[in-house]
Formats: C-alpha cells, sequence, structure tokens
C-alpha cells in the first residue's frame, strides 16, 4: 500500500549554514573521500549552488506524480533529489513546478532524469541539477516513494542528509557528519590556503606536497 | 540520377511568427506531445533561438556538399536541416558558411553532426544546433538530396514543417497544424500562466495539479 | 627505472606567437587536415584559449603524481598534456594546482581525465581542458613519464610539439611544421576572409565554392 | 481518441520468401543502400534470422501495453515492429508473451528497447532484435499507436513494409519495392559470387575492384 | 584505520537453493520489481547462472588489491561482488584468481568493471559478471572495505543478501526475504506456466492480459 | 601527393610463432603493462585468434579504398590494422573482402570502425576484430595512408609490429622487442601456473600473493 513519509529529521539550519560556504569537491575530500554523485549530474547553469537537507524521492522513469507530491510536503530549505532511473529523454521538471518550487522556498532540485524551460529555470534562480535537458514530458501514473532511500549517482542518499552542489556536481554528507565535515572542510581549505599562499611565494609542486621522499623511495631519477 | 528540389510549400510567415514566441517545451505539450528531437542535438550557445520553414538535406557522413547547395538555394527565413548520420567526429559548417547563410538572410542551421567555429559563430548570432563541436572537417564528394522527408534525432521532418529550437533542443511542427499548435500552446501558456499565479498565491501542488482523487484512488497515504 | 625528462626541444617563442592567433579548426585544415584531438575534450569555459609547446605526461588513470611532477619541471609557457586512460570519474587537477600552475607562468592544462574546482579555475583565468568535469580526487601512487610521446584525444603528441585551443577543441601541430603552419594557416584565414567578403557580396556558394563542373560531373539536375 | 488499425495492407507471400534468404547487408547495397536500422539494435543470438511485414507499434517508453495488443491483432507471419523511445534499462517481452506470439506463428519481435527471459527466449526459437537485454520490466498504462509509420533505429518503417534481419542487423524493404528489390539483391548476390571466385582464382583486389583508373586518376604512387 | 569484516550472516543453504530455480526477471517481478542492476552488467557467457550470498569489496578503480583480500576470506558458495567505480578500461580478475576462487568453492563473481582471460574463465566454468572484457589490469595500493553495503549497478548490495544471475543480469534480494521471494517466485512461474498454457491454446492476449475493461476504459477503438 | 608504403620490415615467422600461444592479457603483463587497444575493440567471434605483423592503413571514415589497397598489398601472415576514426554506423568489410583476404593468407583484420556479412565472415573463419558491426556500407573516394604508424584504440601500431588477439581484445607487440616479450610472457605464464598450482593445493591468496607484509605496513586489521 502506498504510504508517503513527509516527516523526516533535518539537519540544524546552522549546520547548513557552515557547510554551504565549501566546495563540492573541498567536502569530498574533507570527509574521507566520499559521497560525491557521478560525474553525469550537473547544473544547468555553471553558476548554480545549493545546499540543504534531501527530501528524497524515488519515482518512475518519464513519470513526475512522486515529484510534484515532494514539492507538495517539502519544507523551506529543502533539496528535492528525485531518482528516476537515469533516463536521458524526459523532462519531469520545468517552470511551472519551479515557481511552484520557489514559492515554497525549496533550495533546490536534483535529478537522474532531464528537465526543461531551462531558459526560465535559469531566470527564476532557482537551482536544478540534472542528467539531462529534455523537450519531452512526463506522465502522472505510477507511484513510487518519498523519503525512503535513494541510490542516485552510483550514492545513497537518504533524507536528510545535507546535498551540497556547484558548477563541479554533488556531494552529499550524512546527516550525523553535518558538523565534523564542516570542520574539516573548513580545515582543509586552510590547508589548501597555505598550500597556495606557498606557491605564490614561489615554492615548487616537490616541496609543498612533500615529494622527495616519496620520489627516492620509488627510485625516479631525473635528468637535471 | 540526382535531382535537387528547390521549390517547396512554405507555412506563411504569420504562421511562423505565430509559433516564434513558444518554448520549444510548450509547443511540444500543446500539439500532443510530439515533435521533439533527441536531447543530443542542442544550440552552440543556449541564448540562441530559431524559427522557420525546414529547408532538409540528407547527408552522407563526413560530407558536407549537400549543406553548401542547401544554403545556396534555400530562402531568407529557412532553417536548414541537415540528415548527416549522427558522426560526432567531423564539423560540417563554420563560420564561412555562416556568413553565407547571414547574408542570405538564413534562419538557422540544425544538424545531426558536428560544428566547428563555434566562438565565431556566436559572434554572427547565427542560431546552429549540432549533436557535436568538432574541429575536424568534412569532404564535398557524395551527393545526397534536398527538400524530401529527412530523419533527424528520431524525427521525420519534412521540407515546409515548422522547426523551432531553444535552450531546451528542438521540436518540429507540421506546416498543415502550425496555426492550430500556434493557438494550443498560446492556450497553454495561458494556463500555465494561471498555474503559477496560483503558486505565488501559495496554493498548494495537490490543488493546482488536482492530484486529490487520482491519489484516493491509488489508495495513497501520508503520515500527516 | 623510472626516469624523468625535464629537458625537451621547444618551439621558439616567435613560432608559438606567430600561430597563437588562429582557430583550432583554421589549423588543422591548414596543416592538411590532422592534428585535432577527440571532440569529446573540451574547455572548462568556451573562451579558454591557449597556445605552447606540449610538456607531456603519461599517467596512470586516477592517479595524479605525475602531473604534480610536471608542474615541478614545466616551464612558463608551457602546456601541460597529461594521457590519463579517458578517466571521467576523477578530477586530476583543482584551484590548488592551478595556481601553483599561474606562479610558474604555465600556459594551459590538457587532459584525456577530469578536472574540479571549475569554477575557481574559471576565475584564475587558467586554460584547462579536460574530458570530464568531477568532484572525486584521485591518488599520488604510480609512476609515470614525463616528456615520452603520449597518445591523447587518439592523437599522438610528442614533446614540444605545438597544442593550440579554443571553443572548438584542440589542435597539435609538429614542432618542425610551427613556422610553415602558422604561414599555411594565414593563407588558410585570408582565403576565408575573402569567401566571407564575398558572400557579403551576395555571390553564391555555388559560385565561391567553384562547384557547378563538379555538379556538372556528377549528373545532378535540379527543378529550376 | 484512441484508435488501433489492425487491417494493413501486407506484400504477398511469395514477395517475402523472394527476399528471405538474402543477407540484410545484400539487401541495403541492392536497394541503394538504404534501409538500414541503427546498429544499437541486435538480434538476441547470432544465429537468428527473420523476415516478414512490419506490424508497427508506437509505445511509450516503459510501457507495452501496446506490443501485447499488436501480438493479439498481428498475423501469422508478421513482424511486430515496436519503437518506444531508445530506453535501454526496460524489458519489454520476455517469455510468456514470447509463448504467445510462436502460438500466433508471428515471424519476430524488432524494439528499440530491452527484452527479458533471453536464455528462454533463445530456446523457443522466436527471433528477437532488441536495444538492450534487461531484467526490469515495464507497465501497461499508456495507449499509443499500431499501424502507423513508425520511427526505428533513425529509420521510417512502415505498417506492411519488409523488415529482415540477421546476425549484422535489420533493414527494411518499402513494400511498393519488394520485387524489384529481391531482383536486385539476386543480381548483387551474383556479381559477389564471381567476386569471390575470382578471388579464389588469385585475382587482385585492384582488378577486382577496378582500381587502376581510379588510382591513377587520383595520382597515387606505390614503393613498388 | 582500515579493518575488514569477515564474518556475516548468510542466508541459509536452503534459502539458496529455493531461489536458484528461478530467473532473474521472475524474482525482480516477485518481489515487487525491485533489485535489479543495471543492464550494463552482464555474464561474460550467456550460460552462466550464479546463486549465492553476497560478500561484497568496495575497492578503488584500475586497484584489486580488495578483491584479492575478499577470496581469502570469503567462504564456499559465496558470491564475491565487487563496486568498483564503473571503470571500462581495467580487467581486475582473470584465469589466475579464477582457479583461487573454484579452489574455494567460491560460487561466482560480480563487479562493475573489467575482467580477463575470459576463455580461460569459460573454461573453468566459474560464473562471472562485469561491466567489460578489458586487457588492461589494476595495482594493489588502495584498501577499501569488505563486508560493508556497496552500490554496485545503481543498487544497494548488503553482505550476506543473496545474488543472483543469468543471461538477463543480475538481481539481489534482501536476506531476510529469501524465503518470501522464493515462494513469490514459484508463484509467479506457476502464474507464467499458466499463461503459457492459454496461449497455446490458442486464447487472446486481451482474454489472457485481461485487457478489455481497461481498454474500454480508456475508450480505444479499432477497426475491426 | 599520395604514395603507398608495400615494404616493410616484419618480424620472422619465428618471432610471430613464438608470440601466438599467449593470451593477450599474459602479453599485456609481459611487456611492462603496456601495447593494449581499447577494450571497445573486440573480435566477431569470441573463439577467434590471431597472431601476426601489423600492415597499417590511415582511412578515412566510410571510405574503405585504402583497406582494399592494403588487401591488395599485404602479404600471407599480415594482420590488417585499419583505423578509421572510430566511426560505429559503417561496415568497411565483409564477406567478398574476406574471400579476397583468405585467398591471400591474411591472418586477420583490426579496424576501429564497423564490418558486417559476420555471419559468413565467422563460417570462413577468419579473424576479425573491430569497433561493431554495421549492416551500412562505405564508399572508395578517399586517399590515405598504408604503411605509416596510425593510432587506433588509444594506442600507436607501427608497420611490422605484432598484433595478438583473442576473446579478452587486442594487444601489439614492438618489432624489436618480440623475442623479448615472447621470453618474458612465457616465464609470466610459468608463475602464473605456479600460482595456479598452489591454489588447487589450498595456498591461500594472502600467501600466493604475498600480501602480508604489505597489509601490515598498511595498518590493516580484521575481526578473526
Amino acid at each position: 500500500m502506498p504510504h508517503i513519509i513527509t516527516r523526516i529529521d533535518r539537519p540544524t539550519p546552522a549546520e547548513v549554514a557552515a557547510l554551504a560556504p565549501f566546495g563540492t569537491a573541498t567536502i569530498h575530500e574533507a570527509q574521507g573521500r566520499s559521497g560525491a554523485l557521478s560525474s553525469r549530474i550537473k547544473p544547468i547553469d555553471r553558476t548554480m549552488r545549493l545546499c540543504g537537507p534531501a527530501f528524497t524521492v524515488a519515482s518512475a522513469p518519464r513519470d513526475n506524480i512522486m515529484l510534484q507530491l515532494a514539492i507538495n510536503y517539502a519544507q523551506a530549505g529543502d533539496v528535492i533529489v528525485v531518482s528516476a532511473g537515469e533516463y536521458e529523454e524526459a523532462g519531469c521538471f520545468g517552470d511551472v513546478l519551479g515557481n511552484a518550487c520557489l514559492a515554497k522556498g525549496i533550495a533546490g532540485v536534483v535529478t537522474d532524469t532531464g528537465v526543461r524551460d531551462t531558459a526560465d529555470l535559469i531566470k527564476l534562480g532557482l537551482p536544478v541539477f540534472s542528467l539531462s535537458v529534455c523537450i519531452k514530458g512526463t506522465v502522472k501514473e505510477t507511484l513510487g516513494q518519498i523519503n525512503k532511500p535513494v541510490i542516485i549517482g552510483g550514492i545513497e542518499v537518504r533524507p536528510g542528509d545535507i546535498i551540497s552542489g556547484d558548477a563541479d556536481g554533488l556531494v552529499v554528507v550524512e546527516r550525523e557528519r553535518a558538523a565534523e565535515v564542516a570542520q574539516l572542510s573548513k580545515a582543509r581549505e586552510e590547508a589548501e590556503a597555505d598550500y597556495i599562499r606557498r606557491y605564490k611565494a614561489g615554492e615548487s609542486v616537490i616541496s609543498v606536497s612533500n615529494l622527495a621522499a616519496v620520489l627516492a623511495a620509488k627510485g625516479l631519477t631525473t635528468d637535471l
């Protein structure tokens, strides 16, 4: 019997805000090289960024009834994450539903199928990440699930996990680790800033990356 | 014996003008969810839009002699539509032929192979939709057909059908249905504008999309 | 025994400067329709252009130790060219190493795997061409080669060959032919400028491309 | 209003029988290098061959209600041809419907989506050509069309056209040209048999293919 | 700190034996249309079948150290399931490790990367399912995980879940549901056998599939 | 000016015979993990094997004039290797040219485009490796090169290099290294036979692969 879960545990706004400034690659590295979705899912415009709790949807391919329900039940700040079978030739989301999302303050939409009306969506300023951009629409016939864990882009996303996206793609942070990963991301960003300062000061890559000992151990020689 | 058809029945300028304002997804839905080309064919720049009668070309892959002839015989306002076997590693069109098109007032070029000189083409402002962007050129050796129906992007396009393109891709409208589809598109756009107004006014998706009865019939329950 | 070559024969700055103004498609045609890499390798931003001697790297997939060493040993003006097995799901280069490149005056980075931190890389203004954009990182474990000939994008690139990139992709010019290809490119560009002038003056494609005799020989007829 | 066409003009059994012995590549060449479907659609077993009139189906992706209806209405000897949007991750046909086809004497099934139960289908001996083999099933919800022209594998197939398949893939012959194409195929096969005899007798490729004059005209030289 | 789990809860041999006779498509349908891996992962020989508890491995792409450890610690009857990042251009498993598996009675190997020595593996009779067949080897450098849940082919597989494979691909059954799914599969197979009997007896598809009422409700008409 | 090289340095028959028994994966490993072509190029039948000197052809896509010339000039025992731009939708070789090859004793054909008449080619017993199987033919219009180094499957193959193929794909051995690589392959095969003996005798993977020290160094622990 189909049943929709609408009540999920979300990270605190402070936890989301702590992660929001970091790039996806930084977060991925900081949490131990995990959480990145397939590189095939990208923002429809390179300047788009999103960060928020995942409101997850498992949908049939070429069917957006569950996505519509998700918009209905999601809260301001949520990112709707739709796993729909990696079908490129359907657009499950466009500017009308984009306005519905904006009206509710939804923080973004992520899907492994297509979207459409992209020129209008970009004007709206709603962050949208998808596998494709496709004119062809969907039906509203098959029920799926809302707020069960989903697989998308080769990764499991659970409701309430934090999903963060930028020009490089998407990364998911387990809700329980939000604060820890924010701190690790900050540490990594500071370390990277230090590397950059040292590069700007003229230090070599071998020195900054501490490669000399590694290379000696591997017996590397040069013509210098 | 190779023979080129140059005289085709075109829609009236008023019919083209009536369709031009609508997005491709709107037209696709308005005419009964048909006519969209494969999502693999996209504009070389997201801001490009085109709308006009198709001047169709069937070409060998990696050969642009028929495209050159099409530019020669097409009229101002025509969209040249080249079906060339979905080969990604050839660019059949660049800035020189782009200038030839502009000089004649051709409304755009659509192909299921590659194009090149894209930075210059974008500066020219000629709308170009292609499967790929590729440096490698073509030969001018094999004759094909002009103004016979072609299959492109998985769809049949007949000479004189209206082809419309925007950031989402391309859709074709049968010439006989041009006026009807323009009206249906207008009706759909007005309905969508109404949906958007209702969303902005705070109405829910279930209400706007009339989903309550459908969901009850399917036995859907929630935790609310 | 692993050994790194750091000393290579480079073209003169004048040879590089002579090729730099031309588009990649012009160079490809001018040197006899050769040298273009696969169209799958593209700039991360369409406005990026590069031209310089190739500093070549053969790397294991998902491993950037050789790329780091290449940055260490390359000179100002070099383009680092990394052949790494066409793996889309790894980003071997980001903004930290991008700053290292900028600090040394490196002219650009080309790879057949992924890169990341693309928003920052675009802000830096360093030209980067890649097969994909991917959040997932690499390891630093397996030695490869520096400044041996590599295969990338289906083409052989030798250290010191000139690699040129723009919105259309990448083309390589053999070092020995640099001056000749620059001249041929100039001649082609002038011929193309003449074609464009003739198109603007209203001349037909059949006339500009001298197609009449070819078409007569092939027995082509029209309905005119 | 949905409406199914069940009555179509078919080629005569003699016309089908005349085409059946020829390989698909022979037919494709004989009718002027046309009619081959995309090479992505292949038999599920290399030994499968089919030849018969197309009973065409236009179906939603991941929905087999129209295919079921087609089996209901098709006649013995028909080949059911299902255009369903090139979705790889669904199997629209398996051994149960395979038995339904066998019971009616249907000559084979062709589709641009997936099939399943392939071990059983191969045992049944029913020729099946598909884009993929996929475990995942379909729904029975969306109506489509039967016996209207369809686009499949990049080619238009009209009801009653003859479709022929073997290890290489599929080719369609327009019903009106069936007898002519059978004769042309026979002529081509005889010419090829003669070429093969001459090769076996030791004649060179340049002689058999009459290449000497062509090569001289192109100025080809050798080191002999 | 890397840690390997070797002790997992397995289904009983009786539970495995109860599922083993059923085709993957039957199991997938029987358990509610779930559990099928991506159709891209296939047996290296169509006659291969496997069924057993999953011994799961999370591995770096192009690295088989964890697969070697898994063979070391797995038990007779286990199916080793290796998630390695969907990299096609590496073969992580060949006939030497195939002999190691056979010596231990391992029931099969499943991976989302490549394998090699396939002619020998087929002779050995060990069931192997992979994304690709690739000559290129792997390294043994990066530690991963053993017997944590993995994502493979777009599906989560937990250690001890039952994985079943045949010519169509692979499906996973949750350990807790093994007995239930075996019963449901048996019921489905019996229902299908009944459908097949009715088809052989000449009953129509519309009758067997009970489509008449559905079609009437949708307003379908025919030309009969 | 087009010029064909017909005289190339070939390995001795003894060198070819010494390499012929080894699997492609063994050769690839033995020569230092190099020489394997892309896994996308495969035999049209899994039982096909070939080994012989490469007679190299650089061809335009969808054009087989150079392949025909290569058959004309190649010697018994040669493997014709055709680099043609990785176009899947053309078959450049079929049973007529297959008979021409057999009549001359040519050892096999390798190409990065398609072939056709595969049922007949398999009956002929001529080893053929290709990117695709495609009904659509080629033209004979554009000259290319014979016996210049070519890039195919991401690898450089020089005329006279030895190319070896089996069910796994293709690997190339530099002519100068033929004898050395045969010896290294033999040594590797003997080592592998020893590993297999030890596995059959019940020795563990950790012991056979000497992993204990490596794992200790990496700090790996288990639940045993």
